[in-house]
């Protein structure tokens, strides 16, 4: 079974909105098992919206198209399916009366327009929109099926869930179910990672894997599409087996987790603490740290350390050190550490100095250079890294680092 | 002159992702005067694809692809391109040798694919990509224009900028120019703003203005369409005015300006100093403050307070305030705030204490009640507000009101 987005607004052409209904609705209808090849966006016009409806129809079983189901004249998208299937529009009075009544719990004026979108195919089912004005369409055309669903998300989303996918289920449920395990690592480019497991990623269908790269981050997707959920699993839980072995240190997570919420866990089985002194950072690794509900657990404190009179007064790093290597050093990072692990009598303290730029960059300093230094009662460890971006990706990529160097000691901690 | 854009990725097709890619380039060709009716999103399938750049080429002057230039087996529109145009593929010396370059520069060991990115399509012009490997393509065909872009939107954005932009500009320049600026405003919600500039948001083209809520902002943006640049910024400058009157005290900035830096702004201006206590926001509140670059300049430093303990300790918030109004309330947010100006000899101490959940919560103190106080030598604020939304949400917004007291407390002080 196969369906296509067709999302309508000239506003999504004009890039002053992002299409976030295309992502859902995939996600959904993979959930269902049904596949999807094409998401299209064309703008409020007729004769290009009814050209791509004809292009998906021929192509998949079901067309859903998001938007312009409004009372403008810009809304055309009801006109178009109506023309293209040759069906009469029909004033339909439960619409009408559901509009009016509307409008008079809101005690607002009908707008003129209103009565337009009480318009439907003649053949075609409505549905009901719990949250705006516009009616949903679901009509049956050529053996295929053509869902019109509203704009705005926080209309479609409900609309969807409660209605379509229900309809969806009882008309098309596939009896092949398409499931998805993510494997989170950091630590390794894609690059890398793409070399150790070569072989898992030339897998064909139905079981394949494919490689993601964010920023500080590289995950692998298992997806399987199998007859029942068992044998999904199965396929899923074998193939993982195999990259766990290769990329064994370098996986924090799977599916949903963060290496926030990784390491959060690790801290909490093993009771420890941490306190953070940051520095080029700004208080992003503490943010993210404290993005764990429950953080107060080992979280205790950090010290944004920016000025210099900051570091010395505050963490009691050594003014002269500051003065013969720079407040961006190897031993200002490892002093920021032991100073913040003093003052909050913590297991683990975390130092981080660096260049966020763009500004501030020398020849021997450049911009990206960030030393992070952890101490913990058993050693003190420090990398000295050049990272590469906006001022914004140099503070994730080097809370990243931070997050993964805490995630690879905490485990090695005596209890 | 028309453009289109064709988004490649399987992940985008689940909804795993979303298409950021796709607004930003529209956002960049409507400024510059070029039509764009049709998105297109593919997965990563060669025949799909080919399909795909054949119509849009059929139907538009210019083809922009996004994604699929990585080096692994998934990565097939620089193949497809060529297949499609009848070009061989060409290893570049250039492109090999600035690959090497990459993974030495970064001491990782270049993957033994690495080379598949430097094939390059016979006749192509190919773009350097400043921050990751995978080049960009310009590759003219038949009268039209495919220009190939990498998927991740931080090495599409500066590529598009740097090397695309000029090229688009000097070959396709239109008569008519689209323009949009952008009134952002905060501590309004969106029906307030819409009630207030009701009539500007009726506007018919070719000028008209939108409203668009995000958490905690609420912006208007006017679009209008002219003959020449000139009158166009006429007609921007003439609604603005406009809104302007009606929204006066809430706008905090203009297009691309965020609310941290405008808050850096006025503080440079007027020569202010400020640091931090934060208690539930963890630390995003500095972090923001110091995402803007030469924020040494005024922030000085902050403390994540997280225990009670630290809050008594560094902060010298008093034990029994803490046991008799709790660790969120009025009086602590307060001498955190003075404790924190005291610490760090600052102009404006900020201090922040709140309930981010969603644990934690009790009747009289609901998550999401949080406590911003904001000390001057003048004077000393109090916010007590009940937010709603995830911990991220409420973190997001804590930071927010924040960011607008000290806007508006900063123009107050004294120099």
């Amino acid at each position: 079974m196969k369906a296509e987005i067709i999302s309508i607004g000239t506003e999504l052409l004009l890039g002053t909105i992002l299409n976030t209904n295309s992502a859902l609705l995939s996600q959904r209808l993979a959930g269902l098992g049904i596949d999807v090849y094409h998401h299209i966006t064309v703008g409020d016009n007729p004769s290009r919206l009814n050209e791509a409806i004809r292009r998906s129809l021929s192509r998949s079983d079901i067309v859903i198209t998001t938007g312009g189901l409004g009372p403008t004249v810009d809304d055309i998208t009801t006109e178009t399916i109506a023309t293209l299937a040759g069906k009469n529009l029909i004033l339909n009075k439960v619409v009408i009366k559901d509009l009016r009544d509307y409008f008079k719990l809101r005690k607002l004026e009908p707008p003129p327009d209103c009565a337009r979108q009480a318009y439907i195919p003649e053949g075609a089912k409505w549905i009901r929109n719990a949250v705006g004005t516009a009616p949903g369409l679901i009509m049956e055309y050529g053996g295929k099926t053509i869902i019109a669903l509203p704009g705005p998300p926080r209309e479609l989303g409900p609309m969807f869930e409660r209605d379509i996918i229900p309809y969806l289920k009882t008309r098309f449920e596939s009896s092949w179910t398409i499931k998805s395990h993510t494997i989170k690592t950091t630590g390794l480019a894609e690059s890398q990672v793409n070399h150790l497991v070569k072989a898992i990623l030339k897998l064909e269908p139905p079981t394949t894997v494919g490689i993601y790269a964010k920023l500080g981050e590289v995950d692998l997707r298992i997806m399987t599409k199998a007859k029942d959920k068992r044998s999904a699993d199965k396929a899923i839980i074998a193939i993982e087996k195999k990259i766990r072995l290769k990329l064994r240190g370098y996986i924090f997570g799977y599916d949903d987790e963060t290496l926030e919420e990784a390491v959060a866990k690790s801290l909490i089985k093993e009771r420890k603490t941490i306190a953070v002194a940051e520095s080029c950072t700004g208080g992003f690794l503490s943010s993210r740290l404290t993005n764990v509900s429950g953080s107060s657990r080992y979280f205790v404190m950090s010290v944004i350390a920016y000025s210099n009179a900051s570091k010395v007064n505050i963490l009691g790093v050594s003014e002269s050190d500051i003065d013969k290597h720079g407040a961006v050093s190897r031993d200002v990072a490892i002093q920021m550490a032991k100073g913040i692990k003093r003052l909050a009598c913590v297991d683990i303290g975390i130092g981080i100095t660096g260049i966020a730029g763009p500004g501030g960059g020398t020849k021997n300093k450049p911009v990206g250079l960030v030393y992070i230094a952890l101490v913990s009662c058993r050693k003190t460890l420090v990398r000295e890294i050049r990272f590469r971006g906006s001022r914004e990706e140099i503070k994730f990529q080097a809370s990243q680092v931070a997050l993964d160097l805490l995630r690879r000691t905490i485990r090695q901690l005596p209890s």
